[in-house]
Parts: structure tokens; C-alpha cells; sequence
């Protein structure tokens, strides 16, 4: 059972993404949870663009992010994400963000996504798709 | 004890705010949320710039949306913030999002901002500004 | 002829929208010229929303701005719009953003829009929806 | 006289910068052009970030983009930046960004930026600062 193993996305801090506080705006967080979400899919050799392709969506449900520490403009962010819990018709994924920049986890956080279909119903995961959810990213390269 | 009367701010959804999904991309409602919090201000008769500019800053330390329904392009919305906690130096807003196209609840969620002043350090919150924070809005023309 | 006749979008700067420099990002004014557009159909009488659902989209070819002053946090802007030139396929828009914190005109810019069709290809724009285009809006209740 | 040597940086879409028309929303590409910016910068041994911490500003006061082919979700881009313009006390950075799944320029822009000084004036580009800016890339590790 492969669920669990974490997939590390790099993602360096833009401009844009800052506030007149001089640090990240704190939605923006959300942003790089999904580019890390990606990334989770790209280690296990598929991506999530294809799972649309294939006619499934996975709209996020719930989501939440404690802000620890600091991130600044042009800081190195290291998002680490995993998948925590995957139920018959939906997952959640887990994310530590640590600021390269202090070496310390700077923000947590998790978010619930469906899997919804063409009629843009919540289904059952199909077992072809559980399959690469479950897939050990060890025997995969990573797509890029 | 005015904490807890809420205030609704109305807001359109824009195009840049959609997703390819077709509705609103999740990280966009913290923006919402973040407008309605101004809102929240005027209505009291004082705006979060005001606070600011007095050497206070209310950084989130907590963020979480529940999506319960859709909201797509164009789409009126009411995001009804309220303060659900008042701590020393810490308080919460609750959010309740209404998509005026269904006139259902589509989204709640809730964050927690700490009172840092100058050396960005948090702070008990001081006597005048809580006074701000238990005003009651009907005592009050909203600033517009 | 009324193109050329122009509509006035009134928008508050939110804090997700300003950077470190202490002022709004330059990226987001297109988000405001955007909504700014959206006012200009509903001036009129018909949405952007149902020209899409027409089978029409206006995608953006060309779009600019000339910043010559500042727009801070919670600043009230007025953006004004109008069309500035109308072809057979594409239309032109031009922007003036005025802060009201300040009288000034403080941005300009323009978008070149080119009428697409069901098939994502650049189409003459049909009769029916030039003469939305054409509309008088003193002749119409602006939607709201 | 390195003025006009091109760096280039490459980006992949997140699904947060598509919009409901299914590919990446017109505003998202300034995002783009300033994280290339930024690269630019490393490219030359130093950050823009060092730049802001010597006492001055890039604000930008002019940008436009020409959109010629779509950019679409998990797409990458690579934008090619160059400084086409260096003047007493401004400078100019010209863009092409080639879409990596087509192989094509699938858009160009520019961007005008201003030097300004702590008094939030514009000035002269010192001399160091204009060192910097004239360095050839072939001379430096570029900063990671």
C-alpha cells in the first residue's frame, strides 16, 4: 500500500505573490498545494491533466493551511505531500511546507478532494485510477 | 458584547477567478474572505488600513474553506463574516458563503489572525482597537 | 453608432492584490480591466456570460497598460471602459483608471479581443451579437 | 556590452492560472514575464531581491502582451527575457515566451520599469547597480 509516500515540490516565492506585509499572501498557499498535487501524480507516472482526459475530475472539498513561520519573496519553498486517507469515492492530501530559507516546516496543511465524473457526480474511484493512486513511486521515474 | 453580529459583503465572481473545472478556483474564496473581513471593519466605522497605519497587523495564522456547492462566473455571492473568538491577542472570523444564483450556503470556512505590532511580534491586543472590535454595527454608519 | 460610449466600473483594491512594494501589482489590473469589460455588456443590456453561452468567447490577443501612479490597498478605483474600435472579427477596448483617493488618472491601457466560435476559430462577429455591441446603454437598464 | 544577452526560465502551468475558457488566463503571463525577471537577474550573479535590499525599486510602468497561441494547463513555457533598453534611469525587458508542447512563440510582451530610490522617486541607476545590470551572463554561476 503505497498511500503515504510523500512527493517534494520545489517552488521558488514570486513577487506577485507577496503583500503589502512583505511576506505571502496567505491564499496563495493553495496554489502550491496544487502545483505539489501535480508533482504527486508526475512521481507516479501519470498526470493529473490525464485524469481529466480520462473524464475525471477531482474539485477539492475541503482545505485548510496553519501558517507557522514566514515565507518571503524569492524564498525556495520545499511543499511535501502525500495522500493520508483514500476513501471509496474520495482522498485526502496532507502538506508540510518548509522555507528553505530557515530549514524549518513554516506551514501545514491538508485538503479533501472528490472524484467526479463526466455529470459531474461524485462516483467511485474507478479501479484502473486506484490503481495509479496506490502506485509506489519507487518504481516509477517521475514524469516531468 | 457586539462580537458576533455579522456583516455581508456581495461580491462578483470575475473570469480570472474561474478555472478550467469552470467554476471558481478554490484558493480564491480566501480572497473573498479577506474583502469580507474589510467590509467587517467599515461597518464598525474603522477600516483594517486605519489599523495598520496604527502599527497593527492581523496576519492569518489559520485558513480553512468547506465547498459545498459551486460558484461559477459571474455568479453574485455573499460572504457573511462574523467574530466567532476574541482572545487576548488572537481573534476568529467565521465565514458563511451564499451564491445569490441558488440562494443556498455554497461554502463556509473560518481563520484565525494574530495582533503583531511594530517589531512583528504578536501582541495583546490594546484596550482602544478592542473597543473597535466589540463595536456594534448598528451604532455605526458603514465607511464606504 | 455607440461604440465608443463608455461605462464606469467602480472596484476596491483588496490586500491579495497588493506586493511588497506596498501597492497593487501590476499583473492585477488586468483582472480589473477584465471586470471592467463585464460592466461595459451588463451597461447594455447582456452579459459576457451569455455570449458565451451563445457559443462565442472573446479570448484577448493584445493587451497593455501604462502605469503613471499608485494604487494602494483599499483604494476605490474607477476603471472606465469603452470600445474603441470594431472590426469584423475582433473588437478593441480602452481603459482609464481613475484613484479615487486621488482624482488622478493613474493607469491607461487597452485589450484587442477576437470573436471565436464553437470551433475555437476566429469568426466574423454575427449580426445579432454587433448590434448588442451597438447598443445605446442610456437606452437600457444596466444588469445588475 | 551584455545588455540584450537572453536568459530564459521555464515555468509549468499551474491549473489555478487556467480559466473557464480552458487555457491560461491573460493576467497570469505578467506573473511569468516577472519570475523570468527575476532569473534574468540570477543569471547575472544577483537578485532582485538584493536589488530592493540596496534601496531600490524596479516598479514597472509599462507592460503589454501579444497573445498568438494558447498555453494550457501542466503546459511548460519557457520565457525568454532580454533587457532591449537601458536608459538614465529606466530600463526595458522585451519577452517571448515559446510554448514547450508546440514548439512555437506563443506570446511576446515588454515591460518598462523605473529606478526608483528609498524617497520612492525615480533616479539615476548608480553606477554599481548599472555594473550589475551590464554584466555578461557567461561570467556568472547563475544563483539557483
Amino acid at each position: 500500500m503505497t498511500v503515504g509516500v510523500p512527493t517534494i515540490e520545489r517552488i521558488r516565492v514570486r513577487y506577485g505573490e507577496t503583500d503589502q506585509m512583505g511576506h505571502a499572501y496567505y491564499a496563495n498557499y493553495f496554489f502550491w498545494f496544487e502545483q505539489a498535487r501535480g508533482a504527486w501524480c508526475r512521481a507516479r507516472g501519470f498526470t493529473y491533466k490525464q485524469l481529466e482526459e480520462y473524464g475525471y475530475m477531482l474539485p477539492c472539498v475541503e482545505a485548510t493551511a496553519a501558517y507557522k513561520g514566514e515565507v518571503l519573496y524569492d524564498d525556495w519553498i520545499q511543499v511535501k505531500v502525500w495522500v493520508s486517507e483514500l476513501k471509496r469515492a474520495s482522498l485526502r492530501f496532507d502538506y508540510e511546507v518548509v522555507n528553505e530559507s530557515t530549514g524549518k516546516i513554516c506551514t501545514t496543511g491538508h485538503t479533501w478532494h472528490v472524484f467526479m465524473g463526466h455529470e459531474r457526480k461524485a462516483v467511485t474511484v474507478p479501479t484502473e485510477i486506484r490503481d495509479w493512486l496506490n502506485r509506489d513511486p519507487s518504481d516509477y521515474e517521475p514524469l516531468t
